[in-house]
């Protein structure tokens, strides 16, 4: 096991009903900036509760911060939130709108150019208190400090993470997720299941528990993924895929245990290149990534074929194989397509997306930096 | 799953070498206390790098903090912090440091006389700041916000938590713990191995996660404690047994599910008439427990058998047989016996063993409050 720090504040306010412990959790006489995505908190009437929960504390709703949140929008949100004297930030909706609020939180404390924080990974020491209610198992960032801001002008999408940034509560009641659509629900599936992978899918070190609790990540969502998809309305099962999805990338899996992105990381540039959902890319990276690097991760993968998918049968490398090919079968009994072709991608992108990747600087990716453009290369071309 | 709140701000850092990360956590200028037990934290050099560590701070040092940690004790510290204006206070130790400072810590804010935190459950909304370095794998309290206190005058030992007693950060530094004698260390494997039962062994309730995570720390204790008893200076089989043994009691695996915890209360009455260490009376108690209740058990008893120990043939009942004496016999490989008759206690104990748990009001034990009196004597007749 690695050296780690893992510190996690944020509390947790889970199961329906849940959204009326706003009134015991938002300080009596805030003035509270409620922030928010399209209208689906509207129409299914979790904005509603919101409102009844806060109750006579005086506050304001700016909406519209969009998937791949972007820092011209998150600035209006600023803008008012200094007009009206906010003085606590309340995220509703998923992980752009929660990854958003970070960045308004920070900017609103922040001296100088408030992109800086991103482009020049200026420190953030202070943020602005906010609270989120989740409405979209998916990304985690309801229980960590990380948020990922996207500037149309400049054409960049870039990541930071601080103390300040924790969400001080975070509200998750599964019953707002019922009226998710089915490729939201997937999405969120694929993409918390290839957050466990990155975290664990390296080398052994001997980390016992965290592999412990990985795979138990994994398979939960194994057994409640494709069930969320037939049973919209079973709370037990959008219960179980709530709290996995945060779990997943809240710190603890990952403390203490070497961690690859190499999958995210060829994923984001065909988001930037194609505009495929997020998860999508990642549905159709993992499964090419774990083939190319079976060597490098041949430990883990045994491990992961036996405990997650329990393959006893066969070679040591049949057992690898057969991992994956779970791997891929999962992701498309999710109904995400796991090719580039099915997406109407050939290989003929592949030159621009591995140009992108040295453009950005990643060039040595992996657990053990040794995902070079070429193994990238290779990658992408198993994907097609 | 049941709806939870779930929140533990205490920061973890984990490691060897990590006591000297005490100069960044520890406030620059605070006047810090150090508290402790006995005397082997100055014969393992757990105390010089801790003074080390904290460089030219000020700091006094309160030794004596004995097992089950007594309120005449603990106001004695708290006395000499008025004195000396401490600001800040430092558990370097195991369960009952821990659990002493997070009195002290109480006690130097509340109004009023101390004791009635526990006697009377008054509210603490205020405690001294404290962190820990952990030097003992068992008891969970260096990242959970509970203590138990004993009040040597009056007979009584009782429990109080807050929001207040987070330590604000624990050091769980593996080598500090190869300079403990066997004994600790399998009552510590006991101790953590019954904390994950207590909140486990229940009634099935649809909480896939908190499963799989129980189930995780309950393997890897199999997998590490006896290794921890025959190679003692192991630092991957100290890193995961001091790991999972703050897991087994931080908040995570409970939140959401029910609990029982009747093996610990019936353990208590076991060590206050004849002296036993508390993990003894656990390792008691538990198969007793489970036998006595293995028709209110059996779903979650069947799921323990084939997840934990892989017991998967015969009848369900025989199963269930199985994985008792399984839970019995690691019990005994880790050098703990598990009958009253080893400890030279016989039937004869029993009416004032029951009388006790009586006294106590505990006559309405378990997930189902359906461990009456009668239950317990049944509970203690097989454990004899």
């Amino acid at each position: 096991m690695q050296n780690f720090t893992f510190h996690n504040p944020t509390k947790i306010l889970f199961g329906e009903g849940q959204i009326a412990a706003l009134d015991a959790h938002v300080p009596r006489d805030a003035r509270v900036l409620i922030t928010s995505g399209g209208g689906s908190i509207t129409r299914n009437g979790v904005l509603a509760q919101v409102e009844a929960a806060l109750g006579n504390r005086t506050h304001f709703i700016f909406s519209g911060i969009e998937p791949n949140p972007t820092y011209e929008t998150l600035m209006q949100a600023v803008a008012l939130a200094r007009e009206e004297r906010i003085d606590f930030l309340l995220a509703v909706g998923g992980g752009s709108v929660i990854d958003g609020t970070k960045f308004i939180a920070a900017a609103l404390k922040f001296e100088g150019e408030p992109w800086d924080i991103l482009a020049k990974q200026a420190p953030v020491t202070d943020a602005m208190p906010f609270g989120s209610v989740l409405t979209l198992p998916a990304t985690g960032s309801e229980m960590n400090s990380g948020s990922v801001i996207s500037h149309r002008a400049k054409g960049d999408k870039l990541p930071f993470m601080s103390d300040a940034t924790f969400p001080v509560f975070s509200v998750l009641d599964p019953t707002t997720t019922y009226s998710l659509p089915p490729r939201q629900i997937a999405n969120g599936v694929v993409d918390a299941f290839v957050h466990v992978m990155e975290q664990y899918m390296t080398y052994p070190i001997n980390a016992n528990v965290q592999d412990r609790f990985a795979e138990g990540l994994l398979t939960t969502l194994i057994e409640v993924g494709p069930r969320a998809l037939a049973e919209p309305h079973n709370y037990e099962v959008r219960a179980n895929l709530m709290w996995t999805a945060t779990l997943a990338l809240n710190g603890l899996i990952g403390a203490g245990v070497p961690a690859d992105w190499a999958t995210h990381m060829l994923g984001h540039e065909i988001t930037a290149l194609h505009g495929l959902d997020h998860a999508q890319t990642l549905a159709v990276v993992l499964p090419a990534m774990l083939t190319v690097r079976r060597t490098q991760k041949h430990g883990k993968l045994l491990q992961y074929a036996e405990r997650v998918w329990n393959i006893t049968e066969g070679t040591e490398e049949e057992r690898v194989t057969a991992a994956i090919t779970a791997t891929r079968d999962f992701f498309e009994r999710m109904t995400v397509p796991t090719r580039l072709r099915d997406y109407q991608i050939g290989s003929d992108s592949i030159d621009t997306l591995i140009a992108k990747l040295q453009e950005h600087g990643m060039t040595a990716l992996g657990e053990r930096a040794d995902v070079t453009p070429e193994v990238s290369r290779k990658v992408y071309e198993l994907a097609v």
